[in-house]
């Protein structure tokens, strides 16, 4: 793919965002092209090749999001991105001659569509050349937290690097249940009494939930991977019950 | 080794092939440049530092082919990827006012010999400037699979990311002895009938042989692993029988 | 953290140098960095993220060294970069305005606070501009080897990507303590006789002692790994002991 637009497009600067998205998981390639992109300048573009559906008849797609591109196929991995919002313009690469070759690969889109669509982008070419305007993105429900006046029930959709798991339960809604009640976090093998303002907030070698970076909360260990010393795996559920402080 | 790279050329622009060879495998190292190294544009500098004899006697080289240039150790890689066909300019780098150092490390030549010279071919010097001329690349025979009208025996040489087995059995030596039959390929703990279009061309789950994006025989599970899921590694034998279509 | 670097100084050549550092193993980033730096070219800036104390009160710094630049959170790891000398000048990194944002994330302040401070660097900022001057950069002592005239006892501080084993026995010490004698190591599960000129210099398989590039002792095996064949763990004691040839 790294051949392919530096044929097109010898100039342009080449950032790897990640190579460690498990084989063909959209929803957490979505989760870490969510977070990511918008710390990157305006204008990039953001290529997206977890693509489970390739040589399927899913439509090859590239939009303009709050003021950045995004090049991929359209399995539901940019209706994530979005977070369920329209993008500026969307169009379905339907031009061949802007393809690495009119016949692609069966099982390389990524190499034969989105990489050279995503190298013409970068020499000025407009979307609108590139393909046919469409309105419609597949849309991918992201897994919302069960959520009452008791607690929430969400699961772990990223483990990072260090064994952090990160949740899909957000801050503002955590709060807005919570109404400054004390927390309960049932976590693997683990239960968790409050919420820390940083992993350091505990004994090395103790638990912790908190609000990372992305203000999800993650469920970490001080010094330690969660993911191992808590027997938490990707999709593991994670519970919070409210209580009155004592 | 980039930093050796930035000293000589500051503004060449790194790209990391892969970081993902088997130490010291050299075939699997041919498979991946030879696949890989034509998508790039004409006049790029592959640095190859698959090396297992460093240390010892194998000469280092710096060979022209196809436009591209290769530079490496002598150890048979570079047979492979010109699919023993003669390169258009091969040099023994002989030079040491060209390498990092005169008295380059016994055990990084990568580092003191191959990252130099590569940066002084980026820089415009030649060939001829960088070493002496030689003709004779040393030899590594591409084990090519055992073929006859009944059917053909080859192995798995390469094990990518999402864990499709790739083979050294080529599409066109493939169809030449099929003679439009059918075909039953045996992989790992699986019987495969006939061949798929695609990954998708068959149920989620259920494995599949195609010819992949490099005209090689693959074996492949649709939204799974066939290493995994069919239990085979790098360097299993790989059958085809064909048979008449009934 | 590049999204971050390129928003402030869009033409900087991004380098990973590694992705590989055990997570929060202050020694083995050091090892790497202190190894690896001056092979860059002079005014390179070096942005290191091991931080196991984020969001603790341990301060951020940015220093100056040999010609190089180095960016990170002062934990000890940057007095195993300059080898326990001081560096040319130092800053604590205190003024919000070079960062990403006044108020930065208790656990990210790679992308908060290091990353746009060397891009800063790399703008053109001096380094007192970007913090206030201190001379104290926290001491990890580099645990020496146990010497006499006897032998050396050390341990494995990294381990590489081929498995060889590297340790903190430098070749001066071991030279100045040997005076010319022969020598025995014991490694994992292994007694080798001699140390050798380079890894070739046993036969396939066998382990070998060398003084790598970074004249640090090395366990290896020709063509395998020293790590999974002699059960060497990092951490693992070394013991050398010298012998009279006979």
């Amino acid at each position: 793919m790294k051949g392919t637009i530096l044929r097109i497009c010898p100039q342009v600067q080449l950032i790897d965002l990640t190579n460690d998205i498990s084989s063909q998981d959209i929803m957490e390639a979505a989760f870490v092209v969510r977070e990511a992109y918008a710390y990157f300048p305006e204008g990039a573009i953001h290529l997206v090749v977890v693509d489970p559906g390739v040589g399927t008849s899913r439509p090859a797609v590239a939009l303009r999001h709050n003021g950045h591109y995004f090049v991929g196929p359209d399995n539901g991995l940019f209706s994530l991105v979005t977070s369920g919002g329209e993008p500026d313009e969307v169009v379905v690469l339907d031009k061949p001659a802007f393809w690495r070759t009119p016949e692609p690969s069966n099982t390389f889109h990524g190499r034969d569509i989105f990489a050279p669509v995503a190298a013409h982008l970068a020499n000025g070419r407009k979307l609108c050349e590139l393909g046919s305007p469409t309105q419609s993105l597949q849309d991918l429900r992201w897994v919302r937290p069960i959520a009452d006046t008791q607690g929430l029930r969400g699961w772990v959709v990223h483990i990072d690097h260090f064994g952090n798991c990160i949740t899909n339960i957000e801050r503002a809604e955590f709060e807005a249940w919570r109404e400054g009640r004390g927390v309960k976090v049932y976590a693997g093998t683990s239960i968790l009494k409050g919420i820390g303002e940083t992993y350091g907030s505990v004994e090395k070698g103790d638990p912790v939930a908190v609000f990372g970076n992305s203000d999800l909360l993650e469920i970490a260990v001080n010094g330690g991977s969660a993911a191992e010393l808590l027997s938490i795996r990707k999709g593991a559920a994670v519970s919070v019950v409210f209580v009155d402080k004592s």
